[in-house]
């Protein structure tokens, strides 16, 4: 007897709330449609870098819209520790197997911890592997706080770069900061960083020092949360101003003109 | 007698479903969170590039929350015509005259055609003169359409840069993407580009006959509407798929490794 093969699946890539990590537990409707839930809930099978703290996401899904199983029946793969970080942009990490659903006939969904995976996080290989095996990817709605530290920040938002984290050992950190400062005030595009928040301090002291007087600099921090704050303005007012960033809130920083 | 000052308002950023100027018209609660519709139906003055649009997206979103005020009373002022053209982050115009409702105490949005205001669309000098002038800016959730292009490309999503436009003559163009690919295949930073929907094909054209056969290329057309299709290959594998892209459906380009 011939049993025909299911036409394969779809990976969703369902983003999150902005709070991971954060003391301030927020709404899940608060920063994502309604139809991204919804979708969402639909899922069983999926690839997150963290088991845990997906199904405490899928708990807060839950609570909203009913999920098609039981926390404790859902399919999660977690992408290696390596890839967590080192990334998995680079070719070197084969996601194929973790698509086995997909081929099935199951939809599968992509986690990250905060915002849209794949972006300032890991899950590329997985939406690399899925586009070979002919799997149909479908982004989902959702917050993407690099985009909305970028509007905030009142600068260039037509030609940008996001370069991620920067060295933290402070000669190359400001060697990094000269290089993204000429490249901003050359070119006039924007340069997007992150830090660990407990080094966001270290981070803005160094910029302060670093950057020229007249160059820009804008922060956004706790984006999605009752105390966000986007600040920008150019680094003489920086320096007067007294403004800090504390070393608990997620932060974007920006350097532009 | 002596009146206070108001405290100054808020400037809103809000964004907007990404089917501006497309057949389809997306219910606006499965591109945006509740809280964003909510908190863009209590704002009274707006900035935006075109009123009438504006007024549009404004009825829209009157249909799932009422509006604080009828639409013909609302207080609505264009982003003057040269600034659509060659874009308002170089400095050279002065929004602070927009913003005199904020200084008044009322709130003020900031609206963009599609997606998020000032990112791939004007904008930025209204949030700089917010910053400016001292007055408190918050963004709210809504689609990117580049951030989910990225994601969906399976391509670095840890350095990225999105360069807006590229020349649409021949030689210009042709000279653009090979610096673009030399840059995404040199530095690994996914190069993200977008081109008016009627120049699309010519676009794509162009890129499979420019690029290295082991160069990745992906799109993302038609985001957040039913028929969305986002592709990534690399350039022996788009050559041979026969894989078009229409002069109607906005689209998003990534060129990566």
């Amino acid at each position: 007897m011939h049993t025909a093969k299911p036409a394969p699946g779809r990976l969703l890539l369902v983003p999150a709330p902005l709070d991971f990590a954060c003391d301030v537990l927020t709404d899940v409707r608060d920063s994502m449609p309604d139809s991204s839930l919804r979708a969402a809930a639909a899922i069983r099978y999926w690839v997150c870098e963290n088991a845990k703290s997906a199904r405490a996401y899928l708990g807060r899904i839950g609570a909203v819209h009913p999920l098609c199983a039981p926390l404790q029946s859902m399919h999660i793969q977690e992408l290696p520790r390596e890839v967590h970080k080192k990334g998995d942009h680079d070719g070197s990490f084969d996601a194929r197997h973790l698509l086995a659903p997909a081929l099935d006939g199951q939809d599968v969904g992509l986690l990250s911890e905060a915002g849209m995976p794949a972006i300032a996080d890991p899950g590329s290989s997985v939406v690399r592997a899925a586009h070979d095996l002919g799997i149909c990817v479908l982004p989902l709605m959702g917050p993407v706080s690099l985009m909305l530290a970028l509007a905030a920040s009142g600068m260039n938002g037509q030609s940008f770069a996001f370069v991620g984290y920067i060295p933290s050992t402070p000669a190359e950190r400001v060697a990094r900061i000269r290089s993204l400062e000429a490249l901003a005030l050359g070119s006039g595009q924007t340069q997007l960083l992150i830090e660990t928040p407990y080094r966001n301090p270290a981070l803005l002291a160094s910029l302060l020092q670093t950057l020229g007087p007249n160059t820009r600099l804008a922060t956004a921090s706790g984006l999605g949360m009752p105390g966000q704050i986007c600040r920008s303005a150019n680094i003489t007012t920086w320096r007067s101003s007294g403004w800090e960033c504390d070393k608990r809130t997620p932060t974007v920083f920006a350097i532009g003109r």
